[in-house]
């Protein structure tokens, strides 16, 4: 049976090569990048090298390159590092309706400390309006956080748009945006749109889980929100994860340097997968600006008895965003999108990788025109 | 030339078992335990299996096992999750002296946050007093938090009177125990010493860096500090970093299996070593309840300059506690132990691991026999 993991915007495979990095530096240079012989020089060179990395590839400076322990703690860090360090311009916050919940729900837990959020309304393709920001824009906001691309449905937000918007009106507030579904597959350089902090998450690129990166403008002010030895200028303690950081990086040259050609094979595996799927009948596919995800409502077949029945065939995908634990809640995304109240609980979503190939898309397709009919028969007689 | 890594308790080399297992885990069972199907079911189990291993060498539930990043994440989340969760009891938190920074440094975030913090005294030997602790509990006194061993010294604090102590006279007050030094060498049950919360860091027991132990106590009301997907009972949101907690779990296995002798084998290098170094005039051991830690001070001699010529020989130690990031500060520990003023800048910490050979120790010793009257040649001429 072929396996087909397309389940890649939950987390993908590690690259071969990425692994083997991680291997040799916990088998070979172990060292702390703290100690000072150079066992710890060693260790540290990798952190150089990976801050390195990133700043070339976001054309910024190396000091504005911090890692964290993943997309999670990133979001949290730009939320309430920001709410921390900016109390006395204000405490109020813009971020959208479609969130992914490290920041929705970092913005919930800020509400409870004081702070006062207002959540973008979007259309129904996922799109934030321009004017919305520009109407709650006041001098007492601090920060506004939008996501670049969404992780349930592909909505792409105009984030160039809205950083020159709020540069323009309030040049004092913040612009943080989650990149971790845009990174390595579209690309996004934080000065070009007045961006001052991003989230980019490893495992989301074929890098290991635990960890990923805070880029964090040398104009922000941001307090640390995990404390200790001083690491990474203070802005975040703890023994830096040498081999995670170095795989990490490695991932990012990887996708970067394929990045056109990577984005345009997933265009073409796109278009193959909704053209093999047109014969079924009653399904949606809802936002979809990105081609890497395709977010598929099949009428009177809910999402988690298709991607059990798919899994049979060896077939991955997921039910709702399943980026959150698994208990499965209706999906503020679609909600705030408008679906119709039938796609709440009947829409998978199917996640590209640069990896993924023609036969697997093909499969999956097959195996989703075979699926739905025979699962609809049990529904509808 | 040998190679002779004697700084473990900055952080040790991944044991092979291990770095095997991480590897197998991020080419093969890469799901996202939060995916709904067989590949995030097989990437949870491993989750399950960790806390059960955790559960079981602590004593507890497995609901009371949580993991984060790191050591530093879990002090953080100790002090700053207490302090946010308990506020309607108080907001005095006493601590010690000698605390690794990652518990120092967010205490003192906590003070600029309005919180209250006591400092416990530490004698000659780095020991807290449990009776000052008796005299400082009040009844808006909401967390007590003493390190198991110290980093720099080796002292080992009477965590069990102090548990007692405090369940005595306070019961209402949390006590979290950084474990960071103990955790796999001495072992801590935290139900027999009333304590609540426990910080343990994988990358110092020959698991991989960025991954850590939290234990909380069901009874402790402790507020989260990195908010999301709600993963882990929403204790701490984020995609779980698989193979680090897997690989970290077996880590813990192997060092707990032996852990007796393991100590015993490093009780006896240590008496090795100080015996090889008897002949090595004007020289202080600190501290020292504990045999895998010892700090070294050799007077007129400089830490670094000590640490730099023994490396030309292979050896690795460090100067100071080496767990913060690389400024050579004054160390808290020896300023609070009272040391001679000379000794705050010639003391250099040997950390053994259960791996450490006595032929390395033996090694390391002659070196530093060898080393020492050459440097102090230049001094004292």
């Amino acid at each position: 049976m072929m396996e087909c993991y397309l389940d890649n915007s939950a987390t993908t495979k590690v690259d071969k090569e990425v692994a083997a990095l991680i291997n040799r530096i916990m088998l070979e240079d172990y060292g702390n990048p703290s100690s000072l012989h150079s066992k710890g020089f060693e260790a540290e060179k990798y952190l150089r090298e990976a801050k390195k990395t990133f700043a070339d590839l976001l054309r910024c400076k190396e000091s504005e390159i911090f890692f964290t322990s993943g997309g999670t703690e990133s979001d949290n860090l730009a939320l309430i590092g920001t709410f921390l360090a900016n109390k006395r311009r204000g405490n109020h916050i813009i971020t959208t309706a479609i969130e992914h919940p490290a920041v929705s729900q970092t913005a919930a837990f800020l509400e409870t400390m004081g702070a006062r959020v207002d959540r973008l309304d979007v259309d129904s393709k996922g799109h934030v309006d321009p004017a919305q920001l520009g109407s709650l824009l006041r001098d007492d906001t601090i920060l506004v956080s939008v996501m670049h691309v969404n992780n349930e449905i592909g909505a792409k937000e105009p984030i160039k748009e809205l950083g020159a918007l709020i540069h323009d009106r309030q040049p004092g507030c913040l612009f943080h945006v989650d990149d971790v579904q845009g990174f390595g597959k579209l690309r996004l350089i934080p000065k070009d749109c007045h961006v001052d902090m991003l989230s980019v998450s490893s495992h989301k690129i074929h890098g290991p889980k635990g960890t990923g990166l805070f880029y964090k403008s040398d104009r922000a002010k941001v307090t640390p929100t995990i404390y200790g030895g001083g690491h990474q200028s203070g802005m975040r303690s703890g023994t830096e994860n040498v081999p995670g950081v170095a795989g990490f990086a490695l991932a990012a040259k990887l996708i970067n340097g394929d990045m056109e050609a990577g984005y345009a094979r997933m265009s073409a595996l796109h278009d193959i997968f909704t053209e093999e799927l047109t014969g079924l009948d009653d399904t949606v596919i809802n936002g979809g600006d990105v081609p890497y995800i395709i977010s598929l409502s099949v009428k009177d077949v809910r999402a988690e008895v298709l991607l059990h029945a798919l899994e049979e065939s060896g077939v991955y995908v997921s039910a709702g965003s399943a980026c959150s634990s698994n208990k499965p809640a209706v999906s503020a995304t679609l909600k705030a999108v408008g679906v119709e109240k039938w796609q709440l609980e009947s829409t998978v979503r199917i996640s590209l990788s640069v990896h993924t190939t023609e036969d697997e898309v093909r499969y999956a397709a097959g195996k989703i025109k075979e699926t739905v009919p025979m699962l609809r028969r049990f529904v509808r007689r």
